[in-house]
């Protein structure tokens, strides 16, 4: 780990990540150990090792697996599910299943094509289910904080693709801790400072089984393409990313931004489902889900 | 131009830049017909092609050239300051030289080295000598403004630099203006909605000779690495770095940052130049010399 100049070998490795997932957690009061945490679990490398973590830090922590429908000729939903569900079995956890098709009519591809979101891609309507779904199960279940796999690559890319574009709203949000707001549990991101090559390191030495392929739908992304600039960034000057990371929440903290109390969102609970939003009716994805809901009606 | 979705012929483009200057001039309240403008003439291109458009617009703008002492092995600061004589020459336009080495004792690449600053490169001294004597000369000859020929390309490989380690009092400081304050002409940047390749683009068709060189100790430097990235990020997307610049700008005035006044720093005149510095004492440039002027006593 060349930005803190620092190598250990296996054993220590296995050690070292889950104690500094710890002080992250303890250093941005994510959650104590009587709150119940609900991971969201993906099958993929993040989750499923932020999920072992938790537990082996004596965390309540149970999973959520959303079953989006992508099959992208590699069975990329059912494989996925396979391997989270094989993680809980192994470790006698807790797994929540829930099956976008069956609770809402269609896999997240169709419900994509037939609103038309997205420019031919899902991404955008997976991303609204998945944080719908998260809010309403943890809110349905009494879960305090809602816990996902975000790794420093993720995030660091999150924050340079609003920073090309100075989006001030998504600035002042974006950070290891979303605070719970009336009718949504907290959400963090426990593995925020960590490297993804550490993250796959760390499942590789657990023996963690996870799903290796991206989604289908993510290549050619932005988010992607981001993340190959940063590791050129990276590459010319080790810590680059983390600096990034790491600076822009310490000027955030020193009071860089105004964050206005008029800034914050005007949010009404959705008359369907309860959750807040700022949208004037239904929330935005009561609004995809009747529209999709129509288009059957109407034999499109 | 991609970003603009425009292209133009040749007569055409020689009036389209200069009438954009004239735009960004007023929008962003640069000088009036009633200012004196001195403008940073270093024989390049932007600069040249600075001075050939603010003179062709009737701003009543003369030229200072900074002799630096340059060589490596091409000549480089005899070469650009012929150019920028011919200049001055073929327009009938005032052009001040002041020599680095005839007035402080050494040119360039020797101030540097005797004070160890710059881990071998010379390009910090060089920046500090150049705003030291542009800040002199504005002040002594009773200019209001000093323009520099800075681009897009400058510009937001600047802003780029700065937000990878969010460097909140350069972010609140960069901008197409510099506010005129105690002791310190105006500065601003007339060129920097233009890219780099629109301003070549004028310069050559205009039949402006300048210096087609780089600075010999620019390779390798940090500003050109950064500039490659926008690049790419330019090609995936134009307008992307535009957009960079231009939204920085926007969220700025639109309140994104807290512009306290705490912030502003304490600056006093420097008992030798009396040019404005919050170092304690004297300023860092008359420091540096002083420093110089001591080893060459010693003998070093």
């Amino acid at each position: 780990m060349r930005q803190h100049k620092l190598a250990l070998c296996k054993e220590h490795y296995l050690v070292w990540v889950p104690e500094q997932t710890e002080r992250f957690i303890k250093k941005y009061d994510m959650f104590s150990h009587d709150e119940r945490v609900l991971v969201a679990v993906s099958g993929g490398k993040d989750s499923l090792s932020l999920w072992d973590i938790l537990v082996r830090l004596g965390y309540q922590a149970d999973g959520l697996y959303i079953g989006l429908g992508i099959d992208g000729g590699i069975g990329y939903s059912s494989e996925s599910q396979r391997l989270s569900q094989e993680f809980a079995d192994a470790h006698s956890q807790t797994l929540h299943v829930v099956d976008v098709e069956k609770e809402y009519g269609q896999p997240i591809p169709v419900l994509a094509e037939r609103t038309h979101r997205g420019f031919g891609k899902p991404c955008a309507v997976c991303g609204l289910t998945k944080r719908h779904v998260m809010n309403r199960i943890a809110r349905d279940l009494g879960y305090d904080v809602l816990a996902t796999g975000h790794n420093l690559d993720d995030e660091a890319a999150v924050l340079f693709g609003n920073t090309l574009v100075w989006e001030g709203s998504y600035l002042l949000r974006q950070g290891p801790v979303l605070p719970e707001s009336p009718g949504l549990a907290r959400k963090v991101k426990p593995l925020c400072r960590f490297y993804e090559r550490e993250m796959t390191a760390y499942a590789i030495a657990r023996g963690i089984e996870y799903i290796y392929e991206e989604c289908p739908f993510a290549e050619g992304s932005t988010s992607i393409y981001y993340k190959e600039i940063l590791n050129q960034l990276e590459t010319a000057r080790p810590g680059a990313k983390l600096t990034f990371y790491l600076r822009f929440l310490e000027a955030r903290r020193n009071g860089l931004f105004r964050e206005d109390e008029k800034a914050i969102r005007n949010l009404h609970p959705c008359p369907n489902c309860e959750q807040p939003t700022s949208a004037p009716g239904l929330c935005s994805f009561c609004r995809m889900i009747e529209k999709v809901d129509q288009s059957e009606i109407l034999g499109e």
